[in-house]
């Protein structure tokens, strides 16, 4: 047969050549086919008119995704590394539940298990992360981990502190008839109002309680602005670095300033005809 | 008559001459109101009252808008090109309706069509393509689709992970009367939840329901930042390249400040004759 | 007296002197006092309880306002001009009502008048208006306000097709109960979600509509991004330019660039020492 | 023993030593676990059942803060300063109300001082602190305090006026049953909308209410472009300053790269001990 080992391994790991993105473009269709299937089978009306339907459609999915997983173990060097690796793990997740079902009887232990199907829908993520924007984004997040987990921290410890203000003047002094029952409960409102989220299930009906409500309201409209000037800063930084494509002809590193004129690994001259 | 072809092409395509910009004006005028008047349309009691009055707007707009469509067609050089293109289209599209209306009955059909006038509106964004401003905002966001479209799958993986999970705690653990009753509605609820708009049609009752979704409310919250900050970097960019274009002649540094006279690296005297 | 006119005018004009800053001081306090009172009496139960004092209270405010008033219009040298200018007009405006009660009875066109008082607070907006950081916001603001239009108008067509679409998905093609019951109030329904407030008051109930609902969050949680770009860029713009506090020894001009070397007005060398 | 003043003052205000980093994280576990066991304190259903191990636990965390707080008290040098400075303020009253529960009887207002401990979140931010991305967050926000509290103003008087102009539309007009009964109550409203957070408790019925609504939401929608434009472009420019400190020793040109090992201007050496 044409099928070496190594035209495989090209097919699935690489998407450079017409076949390997074919085989990329199916498989995200068929993830997301799959996702839609699980989806719509939690939904009762559904699941009852069509329950043939799905169950045909789900192993279809499932011995699809067998093959792949097989082949992918099969061809990689490392196949170890490969099982354990998270990816690797989310792809048996993803077609053991299916098989599962064979053994395991009574719907509520199997409707858990089913939905474990719907982690393929991370697979998807494993395609898209070879693409070079999502390394800016997940750059620019990973360079602005430490300042966003501070900003997290100091609104956690607001959210505290106004929270249980909010149980002191709404659920302590007044009692009536009041959503603010207890502390956590509270806090969880402080959530809800802080990123303006606003289900409206948990309101202020006292006077006091609403002006401390306004206070949070318009601190959350305010503090948004950290993590936006946070993330955005890192992305300008991360953007202005990669629109540099001049390479060095002495060490080939990458990634030159705009207005570099000598190379800053190596001390070698850039080529002076820049872009841009 | 005065009126030639060409001076008609003018005041129709051009926006440079008084006719022209009148033109321009008179048109938003009168596509405003007709939108409007299809709006008050729908609303029932008005529709009863004012029938009348309707019907006769109704067509004095369609009258103005085919006799400008006719002009257009019977000006243009590629009439063709322009009836197939997208503006061709909706002008069309916007006019048809009133007229099938005498041929077609029964008022559920003739309610569908009737809204299909509102795509007049759209006629507004073809008059300000041209505006400098909207270049620069769609060059920008067409410069930062890629990213976009990273940053939407990912955040569709998370809406369809977290809706599911939320399924799992508030739907199946929990019994009792729900909003959770589905996969599809929970990843609703999630995205409403992650957009931070919260309707509170949908909101959690379970304490375990509850601490899931704030954690969603926070990153929400937090990947707000992601877009902003890739559209803020790409328009201060294309903010800056688009304004500074006056390069010095003697020493042919860039990026000089608009109202810059003299070289601010050697002195040199500019150009004189700046853009904007 | 000591207080002649030009002493007068310094204090109430300039806010560089102590009794300058004073002045604005007892202002400010004076109006933030003033328009509390007007909000407490619109509060029903507080109004037929302390209507006396309210009363009293009114007058202290308005005589002193008047007495302000009075003094400006006989202190500034273009008495017409500030008569008739914006903040002119408000200051008239907030004591007129006060006056005006006295002849005109009738409990409703009198709540009217009363609430025209609360046009003082525009007044403070006044006193800050000679901020420098007020200056720096309002200016990018301006500077960015065709940007703006340009992407309001582009909402607005959103909100338009959005809405009218959801009116057909929801209100016509489901006969039944929906709140979608006319196009304008389905574009009020899209302009809460799209700004992603979301009262709840109308939500979609079809999964069609929750599709479309979805969409037009996701949307509006990604276009947030547009006018957070274009302010943040201009407000970075000014605020560098701003911070450049070298002026030419020659021409005296200011506001040059970081790395500037001569002065891109007279092109004159500035001095080589450059702070930062 | 081994353990001298010295060293003790190293393991509690240090952070660079081993053992110093341990007292650190064994300190944050207790304060979070004391927060917790005070929130669910809060919970009536729970505060019932384990209502001794509560109070075990209780007392077990203050007697550790007590040991912590008196430690600090003898180890520092200006004892009376850290007594009187914010944190130690806060120390003292989240150990205090144990002890205060032994005296005072009477449930509403040992509730009251209970929750007091809850400040002890706060001396998480006080460890926090001393971290160089906390450093940058509040540098930035100090820096922009100003053009915020600008901003802030504005905000206030447009809330004002909005609200009040929402009460005369639907409180005043429209005489039947309406949620905007107050000037306050509709300002309360106005908050919940610009800020797009959204309850749903209280939304205008009337089309011109819901008009008027639709303007404020925009105009929030809008807005927040302001304070993260303002955040953003601080924090940009800190983090600019903060991280490319090397300069050239040869030709003295400064921000380079963080990764650079040749000055890109001129070829030479940089210092090779870099910061980061």
């Amino acid at each position: 047969m044409g099928l070496n080992k190594r035209k495989i391994h090209d097919i699935i790991f690489e998407a450079d050549t017409f076949s390997g993105k074919l085989f990329d473009i199916v498989l995200i269709v068929a993830i997301v086919f799959s996702v839609i299937v699980v989806m719509l089978e939690s939904v009762e009306s559904l699941a009852l008119k069509y329950a043939s339907l799905f169950y045909t459609l789900e192993w279809i999915f499932t011995i699809l995704f067998t093959i792949e997983y097989i082949l992918r173990v099969w061809i990689v060097k490392q196949s170890r590394k490969y099982v354990l690796s998270f990816f690797g793990m989310v792809d048996l997740l993803s077609i053991l539940p299916t098989f599962l079902s064979l053994i395991i009887s009574g719907t509520h232990s199997l409707m858990m298990i089913r939905t474990l199907r719907l982690l393929r829908i991370f697979r998807i993520l494993k395609l898209t992360v070879f693409l070079g924007e999502a390394k800016t984004i997940s750059n620019a997040l990973k360079a602005s981990r430490a300042k966003i987990t501070v900003f997290l921290v100091a609104v956690l410890c607001l959210v505290f502190i106004l929270g249980t203000v909010m149980y002191l003047i709404e659920g302590v002094f007044y009692h009536e008839e009041t959503n603010f029952t207890s502390i956590p409960r509270s806090i969880y409102w402080a959530i809800v109002t802080l990123t303006t989220v606003g289900y409206g299930d948990i309101a202020p009906v006292t006077v006091p309680g609403q002006f401390i409500a306004s206070i949070i309201m318009i601190l959350g409209y305010g503090i948004l602005a950290v993590p936006t000037g946070i993330v955005g800063a890192e992305i300008a930084r991360h953007d202005n670095t990669s629109t540099n494509t001049q390479s060095c002809q002495n060490c080939s590193s990458e990634e030159h300033r705009d207005d570099a004129v000598y190379c800053d690994q190596c001390g070698a001259l850039l080529n002076p005809s820049q872009n841009e």
